[in-house]
């Protein structure tokens, strides 16, 4: 990009600045929801930057304009910001100030500080008003200064939402209302904010296609007592949503319209609502007008537990999507054998194509995830066009992906052995395996959540001296965001942070990993359901159901690093893959199933 | 105890509540610093009520007088309350009031509610505020009506305290104390009231006798940016002691002195205490007069954390304790086999008697529990001179015992085989040496508190479908309680409640079990050190350290119910307790245990 055009870019927002005596300008990268994606019309950042990472704040003052990212984008982002004079903030480096603490060292006391209010979470926002106290600073939150300097904006994605049949979700719209209403009444709230899209969605059974991945519209919820009204833009409603609407009681709004109608709302009590997905918008209209009562949306932990039909179609859906990956695999390991060409991203190509021709399939579920050698060590790591591996007949793939389907939302990954791989490789596919089998096969009593079961997937990787930096697992929505919550698979204890039970019905991943960099990186991951098992005098015992049958690397796996006791769950998971997957293969694919599910 | 004398001094009591206008009082069962273990001087509810149990609280009003206790003492109670007319409230029991709830019910507007605010833990005191606030009740908490009533109260516990050499502490007082100033100077408080009586032995390097099993002295401490004013009974007021007081700065001042030196005192900012061991009457007389900072006891993170010296004195007492115990098992199997007389309490003599003869034996660290065969299910099980079983050669006995010497305090429990044990009894035993052992081996990153580690030891039982009603471990004073805090080892989340990170130079017991009712109790209990292990680039990781040697019973071990993991560990574990123990042992004696160890 012109590094001329970012200049004249920050110099138009310093003429609007100035209009409306604004000294320093926030731009997050967010959507009005908090979207795990954003759209190219919320690419404000980008626009006024020129960096185009996933992640980063531009913070713009008359006198400098400084661009905050992660560890990721640092190389990316030096490329991308030289010349155009912003200064780099290189996140959570020693002496580095973050946009609080920067603000805190240059603002003057009454100094106005702008960001739009609806891109700005409210924990964000809350925070910055509590550093700058002292500095008596003013907050100017209403507008989007960057929209009247923005000429070619890309349009607001606005898709018809798809209304799904009752046999697909299993529980009304009505009996959802009712028991989110009934968790409004414990909390002693008359109305109920939800800005949260994939639990829109969900409340309603309905389903949208406004952000990469995530089947969700756009779109905000107030509940009242008996009413909902559900703020949606014009283009989004169809005639059938119109007539569903209806017969439900749920008002449709224009989407713009929250803003006015939360200020001019008649409020007759308090308001429930989840600061965690709330912007600071709506967090000072509704504080300002009456209380806000913070809490999870009650809508959160009821979406988290599948009900009967939603685990019965995805039941269903995770044996295609196996077949699926299954095929894949076969096709990958021939291709290379016979000396194809494959890469990084045809290999992905292929796989995604593999899953389109799934009669129910929608969407990916998350950009397929493929990554050859040493790319794999690096756990965000993307090939592009620009930059991509070819793969050869020696080390091995991780492909990490998963699809949209009328009947479930996928993710399922597996390190491929593409050709030779070396003795320390062995040793760290047979600890994540045998970590993946333990978890998969733990019995608990009711009342235990992630940080008890975390360790179980850890423990073969700890005993050898070897982590992973991230969690084991997380949930996994229904026709709906890969990752939801509130329940995880984590160990780290953070004072003050709430757990959740792991509820009969909640979907879990269970995804350890070794991550050597510069080397290589190896993931396994299945998606489990937590279900009940005996219940006697000593409690209720609980367990998991495994949805996901892909096999694990025979040629990597070696029993000198794995207990008896994991040799025989891998095994067994082995032969009740090839017993569910083979009937879906041609007679090459199941012959060669069957090789690779023999028993240790 | 004749029935008419509970009579007798519940009409005095009255008469005294008449005199100060109490329409209810409370007697609960605690001495002033919430000790396990209460003091004759303390048991003025068994003295009111003829209720000999350990845990219960009285309530009297004019009209009736009602006993809480738990599933323990019902049937005790109910023996020792008949014909006194004080009516039994059956804690835990569906229908049955609190005392809160009883007293809700009960009190009219304007009624006062009397108790001794020394003996009432600040928890209760504002439980009962906050419950009867719509009441409006008055609380008269300065005075205990008792003690005009009870003519032959015993004298209050005192005994001449003992200090320690800093080559047993390893940490001087100054030093200390300058530990703790430094966190009260963290939580911006200018004083620091403690009351928890091991905290305040630890603090000043001293040891005391008042309160059984509890090398304690029961004592006040207050302490300043420069000064530390310590509150004792006269006649435990040693002349060294004085000395020693003196060259530390340590203020002595008379233990009834502590609640007009609160009242008196000029306040120039904040008091931290903990609430958790802090009476009602000193939390409102602090309260009164400036800001109570409620926190942890930062003595009591510190006391947690064992020095180096203590870790090496540590070690060398927990290996005569273990050859202690060693030749008791060897000693009890030989009786048995030779048909001579042994009971539940002989056997714990022998053992007590064994400990007393290690030169630097102090005390018991709790009353031994000797439990055959079905008595070792209940966790709380004691025989008395009254009720206790003759052991035969068949089945087991389980035996938790340990001491306070100068040089550690121990805590060790084996389950022993005496005879004939059914396939049942050897598998429970079986899975519970496997847990023990699991976690004991357990390697794990720096981070992770109880709850993470809890389900290596419970894993095996559970996946079995059994559990134990308790926790998996406890932190073990050095020559100071045997419980100690704040660390554990524990599973079940408790919204709101504070881990503690497993920090090196910690303790824990290591003591799953099997408990089933009218058939067999099995525990086995080993003690246990953090350790640092390997520190790498995916972080520090720790360790335990084993401190007890004590054979488990081959007998009881079945490799069918055993991982050839816990198999290997087993194995190894024994290969050490012969290694550590023979050398102490007699010809016979290491005869037998060389047998005793030997691989499964």
């Amino acid at each position: 990009m012109e590094k001329t055009l970012i200049k004249e870019r920050l110099d138009a927002l310093r003429g609007m600045m100035k209009k409306r005596s604004v000294d320093y300008y926030i731009v997050p990268t967010a959507d009005f929801h908090h979207s795990e994606y954003v759209d190219d019309y919320f690419k404000v950042r980008e626009f006024l930057s020129g960096f185009t990472g996933s992640n980063g704040t531009l913070v713009v003052s008359q006198k400098e304009a400084g661009l905050w990212t992660d560890g990721r984008y640092f190389i990316q982002a030096e490329k991308e910001l030289e010349g155009t004079g912003i200064i780099l903030f290189k996140m959570q480096e020693e002496g580095v100030p973050s946009i609080a603490e920067y603000l805190l060292a240059e603002t003057k006391k009454g100094d106005t500080i702008g960001f739009d209010g609806r891109v700005v979470e409210t924990a964000f926002g809350k925070g910055l008003e509590k550093k700058l106290l002292k500095r008596n600073v003013k907050f100017y939150y209403s507008e989007d200064l960057s929209d009247e300097i923005w000429q070619e904006r890309p349009k607001l994605p606005a898709h018809p939402v798809t209304i799904l049949p009752e046999d697909i979700c299993g529980i009304s719209v009505d009996e959802k209302l009712m028991q989110v209403r009934s968790k409004m009444w414990e909390k002693d709230c008359e109305y109920f904010l939800l800005s949260k899209l994939d639990d829109l969605m969900w409340l309603l059974n309905i389903r949208g296609k406004d952000v990469e991945c995530n089947p969700v519209a756009l779109s905000y919820g107030f509940i009242t007592r008996d009413t909902m009204y559900f703020f949606l833009q014009k283009e989004e409603e169809t005639a059938a949503f119109c007539q569903y609407a209806k017969v439900h009681g749920i008002i449709i709004k224009d989407y713009d319209d929250i803003v006015p109608f939360l200020e001019e709302y008649d409020y007759q009590g308090k308001v429930l609502a989840d600061e965690k997905s709330l912007s600071y918008l709506l967090y000072k209209i509704v504080s300002e007008h009456t209380e806000l009562v913070n809490g999870p949306n009650p809508t959160e932990i009821l979406k988290s537990v599948k009900n009967s039909v939603e685990l019965e179609k995805m039941r269903d859906i995770y044996l295609k999507d196996s077949v699926a990956v299954t095929k894949f695999i076969y096709w990958l390991k021939k291709s290379l054998s016979e000396g194809k060409k494959v890469t990084e991203l045809s290999a992905a190509a292929y796989l995604d194509n593999l899953r389109a021709l799934i009669p129910e399939y929608l969407d990916l579920s998350f950009p397929t995830i493929s990554a050859y050698k040493e790319n794999a060590a690096m756990m965000h790591y993307e090939a592009t066009e620009e930059c991509f591996k070819e793969l050869k007949a020696e080390g091995m793939l991780l492909v990490d992906s998963g699809g949209q389907y009328l009947g479930g939302t996928t993710d399922v990954t597996r390190t491929i052995v593409l050709g030779e791989i070396s003795d320390s490789i062995i040793k760290h596919y047979s600890v994540v395996a045998a970590g993946m089998v333990e978890l998969m096969t733990a019995k608990f009593l009711y009342g235990c959540t992630g940080r008890n079961l975390d360790i179980l997937a850890r423990k073969p990787l700890w005993d050898m001296g070897i982590d992973y930096k991230c969690g084991t697992g997380h949930g996994v929505g229904y026709i709906l965001n890969v990752h939801e919550g509130p329940q995880s698979i984590r160990w780290r204890y953070i004072e003050g942070t709430t757990e959740t039970v792991l509820e009969e019905g909640m979907t879990v991943t269970d995804e350890p990993g070794v991550y050597i960099e510069g080397s290589h990186g190896i993931r396994i991951e299945n998606v489990l359901v937590v279900k009940k098992e005996e219940k006697n005098s000593d409690g209720q015992f609980m367990t998991f159901e495994n949805l996901t049958y892909v096999p694990i690397e025979r040629l990597a796996l070696d029993k000198k690093y794995l207990s008896a006791e994991s040799v025989r769950k891998i095994n067994e998971y082995h032969r009740v893959v090839y017993e569910k997957i083979a009937p879906y293969l041609n007679a090459e694919e199941a012959e060669w199933l069957k090789e690779e599910t023999l028993p240790l």
